[in-house]
């Protein structure tokens, strides 16, 4: 098992290495009818895309989106929608001492563990390059939540401690900043701590927060199936998550009951304590959680690791890697919880009976 | 889809109300031949059982654990093992009146609007007697993970603010204090926390802390299917978890790349600041994680909510309620981390093909 | 992995050996709302239970279901209903011979090989007593078939080569005779071939077919998931299952194009050589499919075979086996056949945008 | 859901449609370490490739496929194969007409009940082209049987009511005529069959035999996840298959236990009445199934049919059109077996707790 499958009914199964034809997905349950064109995917994966600013690599990749099957005029079909971004601008050999040595922070000692040997190359299938697929799949997903009228969005809400203001909250400014910030200012001050890293041949971590409005209420299923666990697990799967919670989060683990108690009241509920999700059940207030980056593993400044043959060492890692992870990876996390919430949608439409006889009224033999 | 169905190849199914007949778990795919009781079920149910403290309901559930089949011998036979726990001390009474509106903190709006009504006597699927299943269910999965030789235990870490001292860190003392701290000094400043939580008829949250112990590397996938993934959706789907973080957690999108890696040396690493998983794949030294849990939404202070028909109300809920969820989730924790290993042992054997091979050698026919 | 595991959404989970304390069922994603009692499921459960007529074994088996868990005022509540029965006539005596060989067309020799041993006692695990729990599912999963108008019923077709003639097919006559034949005469000269194989020591088999009718046009999907192939997997898990066939089966692969090809009309199709299913998809017509059931394994006369220790043997199986396993199996398929469309239907109910955007209409926050 | 993935841990997502841009399949789950190369893959297309014989349909296509991943230095690395072959010959205008009617035999109708609207151009998803990313998953799937010493081969077993003869069955023959039979004798007499039904403008079914040796015993999961279900639902899936048998199967149901009972002796058993498996396990002893296909839907003669608009009308199919499907879906159905077999090495590994341990033991941490 290599674990490149995510969803019960709307699924996609990812596949591709940083270095070898290219990466891609197939989206495999998604709804017939739904418009859908490569300009769409495009958008998403442009805001993923490095080179776009000097926080991020300059790698020149085109990244183009390839749809392959599974629209036909304009549409989604129901079967399975191909998606395919070419690899195009690798250059292997700046990645060939790095087959003898095991990264600190990255995966290379763990595949050798799991599988014997790896494909090294940029870091083959644990490269950032893996998240075009989820981001491509997303794009889709994002196609479905729009028809029932779900809204969905993230941001950047810390880097290296430098937190947007929650008063300063500002929609637009998202993708006006470099960083994706909400907030201007912290944009700016988030940029300057960058260039410093740069400077220092070090990397930052940081804090990216999703909003999720006009859920439905009742999506989502108690016990395993918890909306908020199958978000935790969709976005704990993006790699360099360390962390995740859902509203207040781990601040609720120091609250009394009295203050974390969301009162319910006409309309809905007072406060949003719960982050928009009772019991594992959207509520229908906005579900908000929060995932935390860890820095970049890959650094110039010099490290002690391991070779293959057990040796410490010494290593300085070259090539283009950004300061930081968390701008790039705001499209990733809008892409897992969008997928998330698609196959959520799709899986609960039956938990009530009404809702099935309804759904299949009038399905009948009649040319 | 209720959600109710856990893992892949080592699958928990669980069933039960909290005032229905009884609770229990099916666990389908255990390999053959581990040793299993009743007692070594009932040990695991005994620490989450009410009544073992003043923080913690007086009801007197006996809770007491039967195999109904899998079994043979003293042994798992590989067949579905069913486990039941009968409920014995209910009083549907206590709870009639909260057929009729919403407690705030609970899931009773949200059961309402995915299924059109529910069970609310004590809280139906949603009680915390749910959790009985996953520990039985976990119990078995532990007999598995110590076939293999993997050590795997949980702790409060911080109740109410209050934090278990690491430079003070006992395992024996765990299981020495009502709150299951590992720090008995801690324990008892969160206990007088809980008298006071009690005197104000509010309630508290805390930190979950588990550590899994010499874990093979290797285990989990990349992708999607990442060992912290699976951790992460696996300890959300307990009631009141609203965090989870794995080694520095939220603390690491705060360090710089330099801090934040842990560099390999002969023998492993330096530091564990990943705890012990890499591109979601176990690296050998100890897995660690933490969860956050919630303050019990079953408070005696008044608080506002609305009626089924859209009512504002004010109430105050009756009963016997903890007001501290966290030591009797401990052991729910440790449940669910294993129940997560045991099926990454499972679905991880075919990696390589040569340990395909080799487990299948000598499968002839030969009678 | 046991196996013991069936349906994505519409998803059951039995457990339960011959002579260990019960066998059971819990099925989970169920909808919400489905009338439900224990007499709903006892009417199918005594269907199967033995002591019917002579060609069944005398065994007083009172196999009276009880529901656990799922159920609230007389309706599912979407949460797993729990089903068990209770193993009240084993005499663990009678089976302590056979474990030392193994008997021929039984499971004896597989169990041993896979898990290295087997709970012996009655055939343990791959006894005809598994099928309780898949009754007890099929049960509930008519209750679902029923509200969208489905009806699905099975009857024997053929035993020991006399079949029940089209010509006087009687769904009447089913449930009059001892074999669940629709054809009285056929069902009078099969009670002969019966009488026959008892006083020869030997068992035969038959085929059973079954007829589901007003199923909505466009359930099951393309490629691997077809109706048809979910039905054949679910037919041919139960045990003595040796073919299946849906519509003209394998005579189709006599025919030419132009005789099994059925020509579109309005209102319908003139014909139904398909059996109800054009490309894995439900085209409105009756689903009919066959399944070839093989003779007892269990027989008195003598057997040769080889023990434990690999030396070969003369058997002769003792105690209480039915001739023909065919007329109890009839209620087993009917369960497997509305499990599946069960499913089928919960699955698919997203196939179109429409469908999914009209289900979640009005699911807002209005409290 | 489309239903395009098939299998638990050796899993395969399939996408394409007949004049989209091409057809793939993402291999998911593949041990590392296997050998695999774009030949090994094409040795497999090319059986299933039109304008082989005068038999199938002259269109030229190349269909060659492209290895995009997952393969490294030659060999499996543990994460995603992905395979393309590119769409090349098609001209949709062949097929403009059959957007306003149903084709008799064809999903054209279903797909339109499901989905709102079809891909009309060849078939869409439905067509035969479709089966091509079966048959590159199961040329991955062949590596994995050859590591563990698995033989499996399919052929055809007759056309038309034409039997190749077991007593002149020769393995060699299978490839050495245009319809794949053992026989050479039958296989002329069935090429004269269809050189009749080609001047008839009609099309002739056929049955398929499959036959896998060296099986390890123990293969398989009793209850749902029985191997003969499990291959029952892959070969079921295949367009046009509408019967499936294992060992004797149908004729099972006519014949008497004492003679349908096979007897264990030294060694295995004496003979395979049952093709291999018992209770759903595998017995060592050759696996041996049967698939009934149908004759080819797409025939010139004159039909009667309805339009989208409820007319009735009479068609007469255009285009290049097999006479019988049964040669080309030989390999498909090796593919599916493959497949099948592949996975149930893969979930079947832990079935004893000993071999859990044996593949874990030394994995540890030791750099």
């Amino acid at each position: 098992m290599s674990g490149s499958v995510f969803g019960t009914i709307f699924q996609i199964s990812t596949w591709g290495e940083s270095h070898g034809k290219g990466v891609g997905v197939t989206v495999d349950g998604c709804p017939a009818g739904i418009p859908l064109s490569e300009t769409d995917i495009q958008q998403w994966l442009d805001r993923r895309k490095p080179g776009q600013s000097k926080f991020t690599t300059q790698r020149k990749e085109s990244d183009q989106a390839e749809i392959l099957s599974g629209v036909f005029e304009g549409k989604t079909t129901g079967t399975p929608i191909a998606i395919m971004v070419k690899n195009t601008n690798q250059r292997s050999g700046d990645y060939a001492e790095i087959a003898s040595y095991y990264r600190p922070g990255h995966a290379d000692y763990t595949f050798d563990q799991k599988y014997g040997f790896r494909d090294y190359r940029g870091g083959g299938r644990s490269s950032g390059r893996e998240t075009i697929g989820r981001v491509a799949g997303g794009a889709v997903a994002m196609g479905l939540l729009k028809a029932v009228g779900i809204d969905l969005f993230a941001y950047t809400k810390e880097i290296g401690g430098i937190r947007a203001d929650p008063g300063k909250f500002s929609r637009e400014a998202i993708l006006e900043n470099a960083v994706y910030m909400p907030d201007m200012d912290a944009a700016a001050r988030a940029a300057e701590l960058l260039e410093q890293c740069i400077r220092e041949q070090d990397s930052a971590g940081g804090i990216i927060e999703c909003v999720i409005r006009h859920v439905p209420a009742g999506l989502g299923d108690p016990v395993f199936d918890k909306l908020d666990a199958k978000l935790a697990a969709a976005v704990f799967s993006i790699g360099a998550v360390k962390g995740f919670e859902v509203g207040d989060g781990f601040a609720a683990a120091r609250a009394r009951g009295s203050e974390n108690n969301d009162c319910f009241c006409k309309g809905g509920k007072k406060t949003n304590h719960a982050g928009g999700i009772l019991g594992g059940i959207s509520d229908g207030s906005d579900i908000i959680f929060r995932a935390a980056i860890k820095p970049t593993p890959s650094i110039s400044a010099v490290q002690e690791t391991v070779n293959r043959d057990g040796e410490e060492i010494s290593i300085s890692i070259k090539g283009r890697h950004d300061p930081v992870i968390v701008p790039r990876a705001v499209v990733v996390v809008e892409a897992m919880a969008a997928l998330t919430v698609a196959d959520a949608l799709l899986t609960g439409m039956g938990s009530r009976v009404d809702t099935v006889r309804e759904a299949y009224t009038g399905r009948s033999v009649s040319i």
